[in-house]
């Protein structure tokens, strides 16, 4: 149970993100990272490379440039699509983005209206400044993308990316040759994206400048289906929430084929199936705060025909929040590119010619590092932090009992031979108690403690953040009793 | 030997990098990066932090936005300080860096004038403009910063950052508490800057958007040489061109105690020796192509008191190109943060008072993968790419000398038990020679080939890049094998 404050407060004690640039009054919808939240972020992004890369062995990580130019943020209709309603108070000036306005005033969901209806709805509640009560203006569109100037005249436009997709559209070709010309072909980015959000809100759910892991799945329609073991998943039941409930917590269990069933294309379910495990299995989401919610075609982006949001329950956001999102784009930008650049994104692949669609496995990695946060985050008469102890920023903490007789010199063999094969920690200050302590902040899932026994040959003792539990173990068996209880081998219990 | 047509023909044939946005007819000084050069990037990049970090026991990577309100660049000098002169034809409008006009009419150095000497320089040697012959305009200082209007309103007046290092000044006070208050703390950045250069030129060289690497030392200049074991490194010699023959292609060895003596700070020189540890050991550069280059005052950055370039010769680039800096910039920064946020930054450690002093060891990411390209590549009758081991996109390949009776499916079992240790490469198809062909062009140090005789368990062939020599090798001995291979424990030619 954490509150927004609970999160930030640790965040910013013990060094794992926090509002960027403090020092001068703060930056609204920028956030820095502290040396545990690199950590942190580093280990899911690694996680996250290892699981969808692995779906396929010609998926990989590429890298593109963060500004573009103008002509294919036209292609993509970024440049005429990508807005959202900006209202501003003709007495004041403050602006909010009209959903937001009538969201709070209803406590229901406005996306996708047009200006007319937003206006509309605003005098039917009417809506006015909530700072001086003066009259609102309009709704208009308001371009989220930020424009930067080019070269030393400016005049080349050009705008920073607001999402890393278009990076991997703008290179499809030259890696399909360099891949030498087989589909499905993924390409994914881990990179910063830009919005101008009019609203930025607290914690790291709606920044202005951001990090993605999105990876891109090139495919012909007519194969995909056969290409991915859609039958191996059919009985997995995956936790939906409908388009018409997605106000409520709820959701339920359907397996796979029923998916299928209700029209979902099977290889499109299949990955629901895997990032659900990626959730579940490899980052510890209990089951009933996990969900995929399926929006609704006003919803949606304007690229997209199917999509569902990836959400996990967070208490310190008021209940299930987007961390990413499952996107069917179709043909939308290669088509788009192809029209523009008039060059062809047709290619063939054996003796067929096709213009690929994509699949988007789209992550927002701050919004996935806060969830890991919030659901970690438990207070009793201390705070621990359970993070799943592959993820947590340090594998283990090394401690000598006390700062004499010799246990600072062997505790600091010890991490120094741990360190080699992981990330270890050495602590020497203040009581064995303040050590646990820090260390249950940061989720440190075990404790290695150095005492005059120690010296005499018989062994260190282990400590297990979550239940306190202690064992004795030989320092010839530490090494690779941690390699085993990190990957789950071995349980700790076993260990007594 | 290679040209920049080699190394980037090589690179876009075989997925490193190339020119962004090359569907619309390009983006001068952005480049995007393949599959294998975002591999080679990574592993330089796990290298760097291995080596960097670990220097000392409190150095760590954190991060922040790339976007920055004005107030902090005005602070840190940038907004008033970061300019190159530009200088535009009267005529055709076309745009150029002074400096550079002067250098390419006179093969010499012209950083670091001001307008009247650069205006004073053009009328002398009666230069005009290279495109159309008009009338050049005076010059002007033109800030190379991006600006960005953050906002509803676009009226919060912000940049994209010229570099890494103010991200990490503005959190010096959160991590120092975070960090429990000891000097030295070292904080790196691995991310993108952003300078809005006049012209950008070919290959990775000069960009608007790149990679850095930076690590900000925060000592306290009383303590500091006593803190690194600067003794340890008193012998060793040092590659160093003085700021009076950077025009020539030399270096001298000048042992570490030496430059102490000519007055540069012991701990200065310290640092100096583990980048070149890091260069010459770690990259494999050879001794003669790597050097430090003095900058005089007129050249070195505002914000350094001392300043060397890191320069690697490349033949592609036409000599020595500078790949990083070490640079002693003093409290330049804090001290220009706490006048304009009226933050104290001085800190206290133990007893000590202090605002510390800041040594930056600072690498173009982009610049170094370049220099990697072209050191390695190699043209007799075939391309080889000789990348240490480490550092190649693939530790090893795998191929079926036939795609028949079993051996695809042996191999690719080989395959799989490799991949899970390392970055391997699958690859059935073209004959042999074709295949071992792709893998030097990519520079993967060893293949292994499954034939006949492994299905008997007589093992397999293991070949290696460099010298093309093959030996045969027990299946059950091929992954400790290569681990040895890869950290040089054992040398291929004892295997035979």
């Amino acid at each position: 149970m954490a509150s927004v404050d609970d999160v930030t407060s640790l965040s910013v004690r013990r060094g794992f993100l926090w509002p960027a640039v403090d020092l001068y009054g703060g930056f609204a919808g920028f956030y820095d990272y502290g040396h545990n939240g690199v950590l942190l972020r580093r280990h899911w992004e690694d996680l996250w490379l290892e699981t969808f890369l692995g779906l396929h062995d010609n998926y990989y990580l590429i890298d593109s440039t963060t500004i573009l130019p103008e002509a294919p943020l036209k292609a993509s209709g970024h440049v005429d699509h990508f807005t959202d309603l900006l209202v501003t108070c003709t007495k004041c000036g403050e602006s909010y983005r009209a959903d937001h306005l009538l969201s709070a005033a209803t406590k229901e969901d406005y996306e996708g209206l047009t200006p007319e209806e937003a206006d509309a709805k605003i005098r039917e509640l009417k809506i006015r400044c909530t700072r001086c009560k003066g009259e609102l203006a309009p709704a208009k569109p308001f371009n989220m993308m930020f424009p930067v100037g080019v070269g030393p005249t400016g005049k080349d436009k050009a705008f920073l990316r607001p999402e890393t997709a278009q990076g991997v559209y703008l290179n499809f070709k030259r890696e399909f040759e360099a891949l030498r010309r087989r589909l499905p072909m993924g390409l994914a980015i881990v990179g910063r994206a830009y919005r101008n959000e009019i609203s930025p809100r607290q914690g790291t759910y709606r920044m202005r400048e951001f990090l993605q892991a999105e990876l891109q799945i090139f495919f012909d329609p007519a194969s995909f289906a056969d290409q991915v073991p859609t039958a191996d998943v059919a009985d997995v039941p995956v936790r939906i929430c409908w388009a018409a409930e997605k106000n409520q917590p709820t959701a339920h269990d359907l397996v796979a084929k029923d998916l299928v069933a209700r029209g979902l294309p099977s290889w499109y379910v299949y990955h629901l199936v895997q990032v659900q495990r990626f959730y579940l299995d490899l980052l510890g989401v209990p089951r009933e705060r996990f969900r995929f919610a399926e929006l609704d075609e006003k919803e949606r982006a304007f690229y997209n025909k199917v999509h569902f949001d990836i959400q996990v329950d967070q208490e310190s956001l008021g209940g299930f929040r987007e961390v990413g999102g499952v996107h069917y784009r179709t043909d939308h930008d290669l088509k788009g590119h192809e029209a523009m650049s008039k060059v062809r994104q047709e290619v063939t692949v054996g003796t067929t010619k096709v213009l690929p669609h994509v699949l988007e496995l789209s992550f927002g990695v701050d919004r996935n590092v806060w969830a890991l946060l919030d659901l970690g985050y438990t207070k009793t008469d201390r705070v621990v932090l359970r993070l799943p102890p592959r993820l947590a920023p340090m594998a283990v903490a090394v401690f000598p009992l006390v700062s004499k007789d010799g246990l600072p010199e062997r505790a600091e063999a010890i991490y120094a031979s741990l360190r080699k094969t992981t990330g270890a920690f050495y602590d020497d200050s203040g009581s064995i108690g303040k050590r646990y302590a820090r260390m249950d902040e940061i989720g440190t899932p075990y404790c290695v403690t150095v005492d005059h026994d120690t010296l005499e040959g018989k062994g260190v003792t282990l400590r297990e953040r979550d239940s306190q539990k202690q064992v004795r173990i030989a320092e010839d068996r530490l090494s690779s009793t941690l390699a085993s209880l990190r990957t789950g081998e071995t349980r700790f219990e076993a260990l007594a």
